[in-house]
């Protein structure tokens, strides 16, 4: 039963697709590629999409809950001077932070420097609560790509790194949910993020410390996970030709028998006009992350 | 247009009604609380409840964003021992992560050391994107009391404090929605904690780094917030008294002229029975948060 879905936008409207082998896109009568999953057996062809001007919508548009993980690949961790941590390091994101797996990406500009991170995402199929990591395992409705975009500056304002993740329409998803059996093992799969060609990230999730089962059985221990839920498992050290984001760039996502999401960058059009004093307390001391 | 509004639980769908001065709970024809605030034009009146037995649900129980600030009360951040913070430090919840103002809140077995804050709550009242703190204070449909209850044993597992404050059913908000110029001074509220009578925190919003009005101005920054949104203020510090909660108490969480949640503790009726090979590395550091 492997199988790859699509969330595709028709208008307004957003319609879930099956994309077969041959590449062909085909709309079904679900709402998402959630959905399409989820309903396989009731699904109803209603159409077919040019492949090449098909237009891919987040995969997964409406989770309830983001869960990040900010600290997951060995390199990463020996890259910042970190120790191996024993839990996993968990962040949140909004549905409002997620966009389009070929959308433009604002940056934005009250932010010094914009990054980009690929990660390996997970999106959940059943509800689980306080799961094994077998249990885990058969919950998982499949695998897409991420880019975990980050405002480095608003990340370290403070201990907590949500202000600098979770930008309006900042999270490209997409463009297909991949079901397990389709990925011949989603423990040695090569990721990489280039900019205008250049690789700024490559990694494989052979390094990953906390498998895609392990991060949902530990986070079934303190909410029940939902149908469309999101894992974002974590993110391979940086090349030395790693640098912030600018206007004009493309962004290429990639990870290996899953897809890649390619985003341009853009300058944002509504600059921040406020007076300065509109900003946080003069007073208070700057505080490292 | 001095309001109150709550969300009451009628069977097993949610609608909501106005709480007029006389203590009438008046049923509207609105979804929730927010939803009758924001309908007030075409609010109908559908039917009356019993102020003693009415069931308060989650004053806004669907919100896109729910926003908590970590170090606001300068009694809290001197008794942690921190540095006044120039910038809000922010984690998020999810409506999950939401119940009722008389809910019981279970204690999950999992964590050893589970603890109550009494928190202002914002809730907005109108789409803001990178508004001035005069915009901001316009665009608030209201206050409300909350509970950001929190495992500490998790909050402090790594440096994100996200998995201790997201579990399953575990934040009381409610029971009203006070429209601001009900509120004689957002500025000036005395704040409570008590358990079992016990006083374990006191505080008042005079000591608040961060007013609500700047809270929604800079979240307001880097994503824009919706008409349901919640904004937890932060909590003061607590007395000598304060300690772990167990199952059978009683929690009040008061604000002056706002309201109180009421809330029993319970024990875990789901118990974790995993096995310990399901738990994170071993291999791992204990990471001080």
């Amino acid at each position: 039963m492997s199988m790859r879905f699509a969330t595709v936008r028709q208008g307004d409207t957003l319609t879930g697709a099956r994309v077969d082998e041959d590449g062909r896109v085909v709309l079904v009568d679900a709402d998402n590629a959630v959905d399409a999953f989820l309903r396989l057996d009731q699904l109803r062809d209603i159409g077919q999409a040019d492949a090449a001007t098909v237009r891919y919508a987040c995969v997964s548009p409406a989770p309830a809950h983001i869960l990040c993980v900010g600290l997951n690949y060995r390199s990463h961790i020996e890259q910042l001077g970190r120790p191996i941590p024993r839990y996993p390091t968990l962040f949140a994101k909004f549905a409002s932070t997620l966009t389009g797996p070929r959308d433009r990406i604002v940056l934005p500009s009250v932010s010094d420097r914009v990054e980009g991170e690929v990660e390996l995402a997970v999106i959940i199929g059943r509800p689980v609560h306080r799961v094994t990591t077998t249990e885990a395992m058969a919950a998982i409705a499949g695998y897409t790509v991420s880019n975990d975009l980050s405002l480095r500056d608003w990340q370290h304002r403070t201990s907590e790194a949500l202000q600098g993740k979770v930008f309006d329409r900042s999270t490209p998803l997409g463009p297909v949910l991949v079901t397990p059996d389709e990925v011949d093992d989603a423990h040695d799969l090569t990721l990489s993020f280039t900019v205008d060609g250049v690789p700024w990230q490559h990694g494989s999730t052979s390094d990953l410390l906390f498998s895609p089962a392990e991060l949902v059985a530990y986070c079934s221990t303190f909410l029940t996970l939902r149908p469309g839920d999101v894992i974002l498992t974590g993110t391979p050290g940086t090349t030395a030709d790693a640098a912030g984001l600018v206007p004009g760039q493309t962004m290429v996502t990639s990870i290996e028998g899953i897809g890649s999401a390619v985003n341009a960058t853009a300058a944002d059009p509504f600059p921040d006009t406020r007076p300065a004093t509109d900003s946080p307390t003069e007073e208070g001391t700057p505080q490292a992350g």
